[in-house]
């Protein structure tokens, strides 16, 4: 298990805290370790995620349960995070509670769009605030299997994040620093949105 | 009295504190040190709750009062931390001046309803989103015994906190940082329900 | 001079300075330091007040200017500080740009209205929630003895601080810390009625 | 390159990503070292703007490229630093990803009006804040000599500050500290008319 990725994924983790999105020992984060067959690097459950050392880490595999010997309880929903490196062939994947991006959510809608914003270009693959963003919402589950169909349905490649309806938010990409920023920027833009929706104020046509 | 429970005591404190929840030295936080008869350590008065070292805590009896020779003064509120240990069974007590809790309070409601939201699991005994969570808000009284007799009145199971109208929350738990994290849940879910509300949206039927 | 009281007044200014009181090197604090004839140690003008030291402050007579041999320049508002030390027999004055108070302020009322909020009990001299507790707003000038007449005639003895219109809060106290209490408490009650106001509560009647 | 000048701005960076004007890896600073031939100090490209060192900053000329032997990338907004080198006389510039003055620019107009704010003094050369400060908005464009020319065609000297619309804010001063001031003023002022406007406030005519 690299010791390096560890310790980023600690200080990501951390960073993350930082910023208020791991609340009430909410949120979690995971790192690939191998792709074939697949092993992660996953935060523990239950846990608050703002002091988080390397060891803390729960190596799982493709079933999302602790590899042996280890028999500690990796959070509820590792399950989703191994079926995103399936389906998105990412390095890593953070979850957080984003208090603008959740409130959104509450709506009726199935996405929340940004158009216009400069920080749509903080998405890996996005060069240009011209046109729009939609992030994509999907209901939420306590069942993982179910909840991940539901994210794997929506994702789409323009936006590396999915917001689970009253819940929060999954992103990824294609290192830790990188799931982090994309988590980072939902909520960005969502506090955007909502702060422009609030002073009535609609984005030019 | 447990050094470590004391230590575990000012660290929640200081967590607390740094979330703003003890602003203008107000807030307070206790722990049980022994149920027969009632013992528990009690934040003193009219300090900053950031700072707070072990030696602060006074060692309070089922009357609030400073076990002797100690003589200095807890904090105002220490009967009612009492009575909550009397009632509820828990091993600590919470208390902070959350700002969107106690907006919303200002209402004529009696609670505020969570419904749908994922961090409503955040509470001990919660285990899904689905459905919703009423935080009883009681009125405010300068006088311990009646403040007492509110909060117990309207406590129930399934939220282990009671807002006071106008003024804050009183959160519990089987340990300190369960009872500290149930006070950061309420103001979660106030926050949520207050971006919710001004956005004019509303959590899907 | 009294390097007690001046490393009390620096941690203060920290403090304040961390609540985002003295954004863009707004803000001022001083200390009473002799009565007969007036002198105070006030902060520099021009400066971030998150970072002063005891030997920054720089003592001013009853004139507002510094005692000679001292030639640095004291903050602008100085004048203001020395008038409210002559009016209310203060021992220190904290003043911060505090965001919700000044943009409730920019209404056309005289006085901003707290009604049954537990927070006012954080003014010394209140001891319960019941009633209200009225927060004079007053025209702002650059003009300082201007500015302190407007201040010194709508104080009042149930509120130590006045709000500037547009401006920012003028608060004191019979020490340090609690001038800087008295600056908080304001924002969090300005704060806590924006919440409610934005959200189109109203405090029962 | 002066030692000095790059710690003040590594260290104003990480004061200005401390306010949250750096978010997912936005923003960007820089200092002029030579005036004739232009040459500047500018943030890398791509990295957290709150923990740079001295030597991360990149030397340009005025064609925004580094200087040889040096082939780092600096900022893709390089280029629009120089342009305002050029134009403005001034020796910093920093630009930020400012939450309310970004939402606030999503309307239709042309400017932020600020209008009997006392904050507007922390600009150089307002020295009162009787009359109003229009804060110019111009739109957004990837390409930096366009850019430029809007920014450049829209600055004034009372306001030493242009708000990109749905992008930030650039701003520039006659030092690093009063660049970035000059930043934390437009933000400042844009959260206090954003304050207003959802709580229904305007100013005194």
């Amino acid at each position: 298990m690299s010791d390096q990725l560890l310790s980023q994924l600690s200080a990501e983790a951390g960073r993350l805290a930082g910023l208020g999105f791991m609340a009430c020992t909410a949120g979690n984060v995971s790192v690939l370790l191998e792709r074939d067959p697949l092993v992660a690097a996953m935060s523990p459950s239950g846990v608050d995620k703002g002091q988080l050392k390397p060891a803390d880490f729960i190596r799982i595999g493709v079933d999302a349960k602790p590899l042996p010997p280890d028999a500690r309880k990796p959070s509820d929903e590792a399950l989703l995070h191994m079926r995103i490196y399936q389906a998105t062939g990412c390095q890593a994947v953070c979850h957080g509670h984003l208090p603008h991006a959740t409130a959104l959510s509450m709506g009726s809608g199935n996405e929340l769009v940004s158009r216009g914003i400069e920080m749509q270009k903080a998405f890996a693959g996005t060069t240009t605030h011209v046109g729009e963003r939609r992030i994509p919402i999907v209901e939420n589950s306590q069942d993982m299997e179910e909840l991940a169909g539901f994210v794997i349905a929506a994702r789409q490649s323009a936006v590396p994040a999915v917001i689970v309806r009253g819940h929060g938010v999954y992103a990824w990409g294609a290192s830790i620093r990188e799931a982090g920023r994309h988590l980072e920027t939902v909520e960005w833009l969502a506090r955007t949105l909502w702060l422009q929706r609030v002073a009535g104020l609609t984005p030019p046509a």
